[in-house]
Order: C-alpha cells, then structure tokens, then sequence
C-alpha cells in the first residue's frame, strides 16, 4: 500500500503556511513565506502557487504523488465557485482563487474557510476527534469558529456561517468593528483582554500588570498569565470580567447548538485550565440543559496552529474511509 | 393507491391535540381535549391514549389505517430511549411517556420537542417548504425554536438543543425564568411585549395604551396591534423597543448559522408585515454577511398552530418519498 499525501495551505494575513499532510494526519514537511501584502489577488495567487510547488519539492515529492490540495483562507469561499467572495484584509471580492490556483498546480484543489477548516482539523485529528457535531471557538484578535456536524463543515446558505464574534450579548455595549454594539468578540477577543488589562493598569500602577503597563507601554496575553499565576490581583479582575462574558457566550452557543463538543482554540486557549475550569463552572451553573443527563463537553483545541493546515488537507478527502 | 395517514399530537401544557394527516399534509379530522393538570404521568398517558383513539374514530378510521403517530411534547424528548428527560411544566422527569404511549395503542409512535415538531411541520408543509436549512423562532409565552438541517430536526447532543430564548443579549439585563439574566426571551417573548406595554401604559395614561389599561388593568398583543394601526404614540414606543431587541436577536442567530430560512412564529407573529418589515431592515443594517450575495430569508411561519400536528406527522415518515 502506497502512502498518500495532500497539501494543506493555511493562507493568512501575515503568512501563507504550507504543509505535506499523510493519510495518517501527521505533518511530514512544512513551510511559510510572507503574504507580501499590500498585493492584488493575481499576484497572492502567484505567490501561493509558488509557495506549494516549493513545498512539494521540500518533501522530495512530485504533484502526481498528492491526492490534491486544500486551502484555507481569511474569507468568505464559495465551494460551488470557488471564489472567494470576500476577504475583508486581502482586499479580495469575488476572485476565483481556488480555481485559478487549481489551474496553477494541475491538481484537485479545494478552498474553505479558515476558522471553518480549523474546526474540521480539530474534528479529523485533535481534540473534537470522533465528535459527532462540534463547535470550535477561537479566541485570537478576534472571535471565530467553525461549525461540524455529523462530520462536515456547517457553513450555512452563504459559507458565511460561525460568527460567533458577532453575537450581541451586551445590547449597547462596547462597540465592535463590524458596526454593531456588544458584539462578543468586544469582550472575549485577546485584544479586549489585554485592552481592558492596559486600563486597569494604568488604573493601579502598583499592581503587576500596571508595573508592566509602566515599563513597557502595553500589557499582552502572557503578562496576564504570569500575573495571574503570581496572584496579581488587578490581572485578577481583569480576567474575572473576561470569563463571565467569555463563559456567558459559550452558554449562548451551547442553548443553541448543544454540540457535542465545544473546543476552545486561538492564543488565547494557552492559559489552559486556569480557563477551563471557571468556564466551565459557569456553563455548567447557566446552561439551559443542566438538568439533561448528557451535556456538550468543553475542552481546549489540540492542534493549535496546525487545525487550519490539517482541516485543509482533510478537504482533499485523504482521511476519508 | 390507497392514501395513507398518520396522528399527529400536540401535547400541551392546557391541550393536548390530536390530528389525522394525509399524506399529501392535509389535516382531515381534528380534536382536542384538557391536559387537566395537575396530573400524574401515568394518567397524562391515559389521557393521550384515549384521545387518539377517539380521534381514529372521529375519522372512521382504525389504528391499523395509520402509519404510526408522531407527539410534540413541552420538554426534551430522548428519541433514543423513548423517555421525556425533562419537562418542566408537566413535572415530568425521565418517564417513557411516547413508549408507554406505543404499547398503549400499538402502532408505531415517535416523540419529539413541540418546538422542534412546529419547524419540521414548517418545513415539510409550510413557508419553510424545501429550504435547505431553516430556524423557526417563535415568539410567544416564551422565545423557542427548531433548526432544521438537511431536511431534519437538529436538537443536538442531548435533544436540547434550539432554545433561542435563552441566549443572553444584554449581560445582567432583565431577568429570566432560566436564572440568567438578559436572556432574549426576556426581551422579545409576547410577555414581554405585554409587560413593557402596561408599564408604558401606566406611565401614560393619556395614551391609547393607557385608556386600554385603565379600563382592562392589562394590555394584550391584540391591544398592542390595534394602537399600532391607531398610530399611538406610546405604543410605537414600546413596539420599537420590542423590534431592537428582537431584530438583534435574529442577527445574532442568522451570524451564528446563516439558515436558508428564518421563520418567525408564535402569536406575536400575528402582526405581519408590521414586524416583518422592521425586523428584515435591522437584520439587513447589521448581519456580518451583509456583503454576501446570498442572505437568509426572513418570513413568517404559515402554519399557525397547526405546525407542531403537521411536524409529528411528519415524524411518522409519511411524507417521506
């Protein structure tokens, strides 16, 4: 039996990721070059095409031994036509990307959505492995997820599905850059932690992030944590804020949706089970099922930034059966 | 070919009733009879038991021209075991009510959640006919719903699922049934429509509101409807409030799972066009997906009070092909 191969793209903002992904889910080479943005879409699709061909040289393969390519991008992708219809930060609208890229390489190419595709890593080979539906909740610069149910991305009427950021949970509240108020990613996103971190901070400049804050003009995710773990108590009420709205969100999908898993993923899902715990504490205490025998299992993405270039390769079909 | 018929039960927390359905979806004979709680299980099972009997009569039919019957039950329903887990106003707590019902009458039955029953009814023969995926929310003691996905219930891990009411959209606001507080139901229920109506009633008594209320001590949808047409100023008040917060709520569930359709139900869906028109402009203004050529319809449901009789028929598997 021959092994076979896909190649999985994770096609980001900052960098274009690629890999040689086996039957068996493991990475067996990888590679990354910058995005090189500001770029028009013909010359991303250059650049992308470039970076596959030279990651198949890398792995001292030819484009005949790939079942074919996935590709995950920062964006709304149409399967059906493969464009990608939108993508706020590449400036790209209706661009058949994954078409043209299919013409480039000569190969099956397939393209998603990037939180989606992260989520169908997480449901082929991480933590929400064998889940019969899923959700996946990334808590990066902003909020977003996927959505599996039995075993497929749930990407709604327009690909446009799993916004979980743009979930109003505080009628009025902070604003978010999509134009409403009190959205979720307002209150759950890294960049809300750390921002509300920088205003206490500078709030009580005695306390260890406001020493931080002093000294470094910006408290980040890791300064949190290393207060946190040295009982800062500032950091300590920043965070406490944070899991209520983090906690209350999280009941929000599951009265919802009631996965069977809900993972939580992104930089932020570091802080492990000092996140874990108090989260599930509050589901647990709110959630609308707490009378049901079974309940959605809450857990911490295992694949970190590999979910998007595994869920890109499963696209291929390769792990299928 | 001779037609074929199912019983669809609607079991109620004041009725419980009962339908012979053909399979083209028309309801041919129909009855209902007191739930008459306070009740035990055992009885609440006599009662089904015995009204559908009389309804196979009523239609000069026997149970052996039926293929089976389908009932929506106020509760989670465990289609695996039979049990309803949970269901709060009937104080019933993991009893095999649709079991014990099946060898009662010895056809085949199937139970589901009434909510989750009206959504399938509306897919199967109301104005969420042949939509891929559809959200019925319906607005009326409380805030409930059904999602369907791929022609079928999607009630998740636990049978739990969809209850759209219990999503908090503004963190520590109104209080609700459920514990939390700011939960959607609070907000867009007819309750609470009604609820902030006689406030505003009583604060202005001059009002067209405020004569009702003065008069009746209370101020009904009904009340609400005809002010509305009168161009009272205070109703509009109230009714626009009611509107943000519904139209919010709509946007949160539509950027969380982009259906192909989202059906408004419950009495309050009565008003029409006088809902339906605000509630599509805010979804409009605010959805992240505002930029995608393809959008989730806005209606409202058809069906009326018939959708849960229609949606357990459909349980049956009668209008399968």
């Amino acid at each position: 039996m021959s092994t076979r191969y896909a190649l999985g793209i994770d096609f980001g903002g900052t960098t274009i990721k690629t890999a040689i992904v086996a039957q068996d889910g493991r990475i067996i080479s990888r590679g990354s070059v910058p995005t090189g943005m500001p770029a028009s879409p013909e010359k991303l699709l250059a650049t992308t095409a470039d970076a596959c061909l030279r990651q198949v040289e890398a792995a001292r393969l030819a484009l005949t031994d790939l079942c074919g390519a996935g590709i995950g991008m920062p964006g709304t992708v149409n399967q059906e036509t493969d464009c990608v219809e939108y993508a706020n930060n590449l400036g790209m609208t209706s661009f058949p990307f994954v078409r043209k890229l299919r013409d480039a390489l000569g190969i099956p190419v397939t393209g998603g959505n990037d939180a989606d595709l992260a989520a169908l890593g997480e449901y082929t080979a991480g933590a929400g492995k064998g889940a019969s539906s899923l959700m996946l909740v990334t808590l990066g610069t902003g909020v977003g997820g996927g959505i599996i149910v039995n075993g497929k991305i749930w990407s709604g009427c327009n690909y446009a599905a799993a916004e979980f950021g743009h979930m109003v949970i505080e009628a009025g509240g902070r604003p978010c850059t999509c134009g409403r108020r009190g959205c979720f990613e307002a209150y759950a996103s890294a960049s809300a932690l750390t921002a509300q971190a920088e205003k206490k901070a500078a709030e009580q400049p005695d306390s260890l992030i406001g020493k931080v804050y002093a000294a470094s003009g910006h408290v980040s995710g890791k300064d949190i944590l290393t207060a946190l773990k040295e009982e800062d108590a500032a950091a300590k009420e920043v965070f406490d804020d944070y899991i209520y709205y983090l906690g209350l969100g999280i009941t929000n999908l599951i009265n919802i949706f009631q996965p069977e898993k809900l993972l939580i993923g992104g930089g932020i899902s570091n802080f492990g089970d000092l996140l874990l715990n108090p989260v599930r504490e509050h589901v647990e205490k709110y959630r609308y099922s707490r009378y049901s025998d079974r309940n959605t299992q809450i857990g911490i993405a295992s694949l970190k930034n590999d979910a998007g270039l595994i869920g890109a390769a499963a696209l291929t079909g390769i792990f299928d059966r």
